[in-house]
This record gives C-alpha cells, structure tokens and sequence, in this order.
C-alpha cells in the first residue's frame, strides 16, 4: 500500500532550506502515519556552502535544471526560489515535463497561475502553492475543500507578519515608525530594502491570490487598491486606541451586490474584533461566508518551518490524492470582462485635523463634512492647543472614499486647520 | 465536465434543514463554481410536518430507509439524525451498498468509526464527518489536508457552544451559574437536559475523534479526564480575572514523551491567550505542531448553516474527488495497547480555600502544600473575613494532579479552613 514519490527542491533558503528538513526529519512519520516514502532525490542551489550546512548528502546535488527534470525519480517539484524570473523558468520547465510543483512564490502564482495552471492541466500535473500565502496556516485548503459550500462575502486579512509586527511595536510600546522598522530589519522580519512588505504589495499579492479563490474569479493584483503603513503617525494609533480601535495593515476583499471590492491599506478596527489581538509576526484570515457566518484562521504567516508545513503538507496531499484539484475559477490572464470591481469604495474614515484653535472652526470643519453627506459619529479634541493647533478627531459614518477626497481638500483649503491623517475604518 | 451527483437527507432537524436549504439554493453555485450537479434526490424523516415547512417536494419524500437506498441515483448519504440508535442502522445499511456517507453524528463517529469505516472500506465509498466536530470550521480536513506534514503536540480546544455562552455570562455579566443556563435555555442554546453540553460529553466525544486524527492513533473516550462545569462558581471566575485568567471549558489533548494525555474541563488560560477572546457560542481549536508552530481555527461551534456548511462542503469533496481519504491512524474498536496514556496528568492549579481568619493559619496551609512538593507562584487574600473566614486564592507552579488532590485532603483535614475550588491552569 506505501507509495513511493521523489521529490526535488528549487532553491534552499529559509523555506527550502526548512523544507528539505522536515522532510528528512520526518520521513518515517510520513511512511507509518500518510503511507508515503517521499525522499528527497536532489537538490538545485547555486549557494553550495548552505547545502553543506544542511547537510545535504554530495549525490543528491543537481547541477542544473536539466539534471533535476531528467531524474526519472523526481515526481513533485519544490520550487523556493521566490520571484518571477529563474523561478519561472524552472516551474514552468517542470510542468511541461509533467511533474508535479509545488510552490511558496506569492508573486509567481499572483501574476501568472493562468499560464502555468494552462500547463498543468495541459500535462496532467498537480499545481500547489498553499506556502505562498499565510505561512503555515491552510487557508487555500479551507477555501478548496473546507468552505467551499459558501458564498464567501468576504474576507479580511492580516497577511504580512512584517508590518504586523512593526504596527504591533507601534501600538503597544508606543515606538514610532522609523523605530519599530529598524527593530524589525535588526531581527530579520525585515529586508533593508522594506518596500515589497511595508508598501503592501506582498499583502497585494497574497490578496490576488487569496480573493480569486474566494470569489471564484481571477482577480489581478491591478484591481487592488493599495496603500502601505509607511506614513502611518504613532499619534493615530494612540488615539485609535482611546477609541476602541486597533490599527492593522488589513488586506479586504468583499463581494458585493454592487461588484468586487479589493484593498490592502491601514485599517482601524474594533478593539474586541478577533483580528485586533493578532499581534507581533502572527497572521490571521477572517472569512465571512452565507452559510458558515465568521471564520477566522490564525498562524505564523512566515518563518522557516511554519512555510515548510505549507510546503510539505501540499506534498504529501499531491502524493496520497490521485485526482488534482486545480483553481476554481477560470483562470485567465486578466479579469472577467464580466465582473464589476467597485473603486469608489465605502468605509467609515478616522481624520485628524491639525484646527486652528479658535471659536467658528469647529463649525466650519462639520459644515464641510455636512455638505458632502458625511455624517459624523465622534469628533473630539485631543489634547491642548499647542502654537494656535489643537488635534480634532473625527470619526465617521459608512460614507465613499470619493466624498471624502473632497471634504478633505475642502477643508485644507478653507483656512481652518490641516488634515494629517485619513485612515479607513471597518467595523 | 460536470459531475451528476445525487443526495439523500435522513433527518431533517436543524442540521438537516439548514443542509437541504444549501443544497437546494446553491445548486446552480455548486454547477458554475465546482462543475457538479448535486441534486436531492430523497429525504427521509417521520416529521412530515417538518417537511413541508421546509418545502420539500412530495416526490422526494421516502418512506423508508430501503426506499433510499434502493434508488439509484442516490450516490452520497447524508445522515444528520444523531444519536446511535437508527442512525447507525442507517449508515451502516447505506455503506454496505457502496453509498458515500457524510454525517454531522460525534456520538456515532467516536464510538463506532472504526466499525463504520471498516465497512467503508470494503465497499470502496467515502466516510466523511467534519460537521461532527466544531461546527462549519474545517478542522477535520485541516488535520487531514493542512497541517499533515507536522507532528501534532498540542491541541487546546473550545468545542461546546453551550458552555461557552455560560461561561461568557458568568465572565462578563456576572451571572451565576444557574441563571446563565437559564438563559441559555431560553435561547435555544442548551437543551432542557443540559448533561450531555455542561458534564463535557459533548466535549469529551469531540476530543476523541480530534485527538486520534492529531495524534495518529485511536483515543477512546473512554481515556478523557472529564469534568463540567456545573460546579463552577462564580466567585472564582471574578478571582480568575483579577489575576489575569479567563475560565473556558477547554478540551486539551497532549502528546508528550511520557505518554498521550486527554482532558476536558474548566481550564483557567491567560487572558492574551487567543482562546480567552473566545465568547458566546463561538468555538476554536488551538494546536500546536513541530513544524507548523500555533495554528488556531475560530468560527461558529454549531447552528443550522454554520454545521450545514460542513456538511455540504463534504458532499463537494466526496463529489469532487475520486479517491477517498480515511482516517490517518489503524482505527480499531479500542486504543493500541502500545500507546501510553498519561493519567496523572500535569497542571498548574488555582486553589480557592475558605480559611479561618488567624495567625499560623497561612503557614500551615503553605506547609503542606510544601510537603507535597507544590511550589505557588502567588497567593492572595481576597477581601475581607466574613464570619471567621477569608477566601485565599493560591496558584501553583505545575505540579501533579496527584499531589493536589493529597494536598486538599490534608489540607480540609487539618482544621485551618475548606478547599472550595480547584481549577486547572493552562499557560
């Protein structure tokens, strides 16, 4: 009844690197409890010197791509390389030869699972890529086959353990922006160049990823709105707090009677909401379906061996399910001519305005609210005026992001005070 | 491409209901987003009232189990009766003629799955039965399909909706136990004979089937440590609190060097704990495994469409797949004599004692638990002496549940004052 299956792995950084050891590691586990005997057959990585401090046995060590796609043994590919360039060689290389991939490359299968899901299902190849979105925690295999009698409404994600654990430094040790980055590039959440995490576009992605499945309809990471923390004041999470809010990088996917609504921005929401105490490098998803009301997944969105867990539980379900499963939606290289994508979303909007401190603004500042329909929950100051300013919060109903575009620059350009900061709310 | 698919319903009360309604309103969902066409084909209940309500089509209506069975384009059964009576005749009649089952039953998948699966397997059909545990979260087929590749170590869970809206009553309102069951009741959420919700056999059915999946190996109910809540008064709940703890009923399976350990009951957690934030009638899994690190799964415990949710999402799968996935560990009537199971289990304990109001008293109590070996982290005298008497509160380092129990004894024995609670602490 054991199934044999040889595997190869593309790339041993971190999460290849963690990949090749759970495998080795847990090779008898996987035999007595999946009735599985997966090796590893061979390793591609130009770096020789971390194949060595893995451990890899010199034999298993290919010396190209060729090498690795010539192995009649190599049945599933493991592709860790990340990006889109070599990597996508490699996979695609893979699937025209009919074996299997497997992969944690968010931006690979973000811009182009059309074209290599086309191949698999061309060579009759599974096509995995669990690692590539929320580390550890199985939200494509809830999607594929935990939840799938749902419509899902929506889903709103904590998908980026960097930034999560930069706003988590901000929020409860009160340290600034530049601060909380610098802790988190000393510890290695961070790369030295930040941009990929703390401008969004890793969350973009994993959204694409994410809401295509979700939605049943290929949503190119072009329809996402996108808005990083960069700019956020360690002031506005402080007083969001007074408020009973959190500040989280959320990335939101609705779908709604109007069309699908796709963002990844700062986001206020309630303290008592489960996504608020997802803290520090932990990720957490949280799906609203028809039937199945709120469910939350939470888990290490990164790290060596929680990604190896998405990796090696992806082999191990190629490896004892004989049919594949691909996406569940058409997938194409661009939207569903179709599908509606709302950009004048509506939200409720945390502002703070910078006021002059003096009798008749207060009024002007509402006024202007009132004249673009935007209906005003809470408005307080915080704090004394300081050279003529005093800080206004104001908290407002569900209104459009265009309505309050334009109170905005009303405001600012009224004479009455500045505004600092505008920062979506969800409740 | 699109698979016809053909169900049958037995029982149609709140689970069936909610799962008949999905079915028939997702039909064309299912088509366009799953390529299967799952028709009704059959439901069985003597409720014909309940029938009607529901809008069932006479045509469908059985009459009897072999009715169901003898119709050819039934494929996959749904059984959502419960109990162990007629609802394992029918299951066991269903899989003898080759028919997929999918059931919401804990009782009859952790006493009997390894009769049933038998049966399963020599008839080539599919035995599924996610909606028996935790409602529409998809912890089974996480277990199975996401986080397969780790050694499970830990799972910590809030499996009972019932007792958990008590609890969350008793916790944030106050309430008493009684009342709070008494509200409970008149909301639906607890039966007018609460045993089997607040004694933990609901509970403790659910740990059984969970833990043997995590554990890869069978865990009779038989072996749970079971303890409700019945017991819990207030006070301690208010005390647990003020020292930073949050008071769950919590199903803990633990597999460790010395053996497997499997318990349900009132657990004291940190309040930053994910599962503390836990309320209402909301339900979580928290595990832990060698890879993977803390996963945790949060959603709706049970419900009409939350548990209709599991259940369709079975059908899908059994639809959608050819090959059938059973349970990953040799499942047997009893546990496998070489497994060990812990039964002096160890714990952290909060210890109330009504002690007597004069001196010596505190020294003699911190004596004995001294001479058990015991060591407290704290100790605390809350409130003032009512009629001789002071409620002192002590929490220990983890010790053995051995070494309390002595420790009470003696302790109630010596003349010093009354142990009136002993709650295990999880960190």
């Amino acid at each position: 009844m054991t199934k044999k299956v040889g595997v190869a792995i593309l790339g041993l950084g971190v999460v290849g690197g963690g990949t090749y050891q759970t495998l080795v590691e847990h090779h008898d586990f996987y035999l007595e409890t999946q009735q599985v005997d997966i090796s590893v057959e061979m390793v591609l990585d130009k770096n020789l010197e971390r194949l060595k401090d893995l451990g890899v046995p010199q034999e298993i060590i290919a010396g190209s791509i060729e090498e690795v796609l010539a192995n009649p043994n190599v049945d599933i590919v493991v592709e860790t390389i990340g990006g889109i360039g070599v990597a996508k060689a490699f996979v695609t290389a893979a699937l025209r030869d009919g074996k299997t991939v497997v992969t944690s490359n968010k931006e690979l299968i973000c811009k182009f699972s059309h074209e290599l899901e086309k191949i698999a299902r061309r060579n009759r190849c599974g096509l995995y890529y669990e690692a590539s979105c929320v580390g550890g925690v199985p939200i494509i295999r809830t999607l594929l086959d935990g939840v799938q009698a749902n419509k899902i409404q929506s889903m709103m994600g904590i998908v980026n353990g960097t930034t999560n654990y930069i706003l988590t430094k901000m929020t409860y040790e009160g340290a600034d922006y530049a601060d909380a980055l610098k802790e988190a590039q000393r510890l290695g959440y961070a790369e030295a160049n930040p941009t990929a995490d703390v401008d969004g576009f890793d969350s973009m992605y994993k959204l694409s990823i994410l809401s295509s499945m979700a939605f049943h309809t290929k949503i190119p990471y072009t329809k996402i709105f996108r808005e990083g923390i960069s700019q956020i004041d360690v002031k506005d999470i402080a007083f969001g707090r007074e408020l009973g809010y959190t500040l989280k990088l959320l990335a939101i996917g609705k779908n709604t009677d109007k069309g699908i609504e796709v963002r990844v921005h700062p986001t206020l929401i309630p303290n008592a909401h489960p996504l608020a105490s997802v803290n520090d490098s932990f990720n957490a998803v949280y799906l609203t379906g028809d039937a199945v009301d709120d469910v939350m997944l939470y888990g290490r969105g990164a790290g060596a061996l929680p990604t190896a867990s998405a990796v090696v539980s992806d082999v191990i379900y190629a490896a004892t399910h004989s049919d594949v499963k691909y996406s569940t939606f058409k997938n194409t290289a661009t939207a569903d001519s179709a599908v509606k994508f709302v950009s004048d979303f509506s939200s409720a909007y945390y502002i703070r305005v910078s006021a002059e401190d003096r009798a008749g603004v207060l009024a002007k500042i509402s006024g202007i609210f009132g004249k673009y329909g935007i209906s005003i929950v809470e408005l307080a100051q915080k704090g004394d005026a300081v050279g003529g300013k005093v800080p206004l919060i104001i908290i407002t109903h569900k209104t459009s992001e265009n309505s309050v575009k334009r109170a905005v620059e009303k405001i600012n350009a009224a004479g009455v005070g500045e505004v600092q900061s505008v920062i979506r709310v969800e409740k």
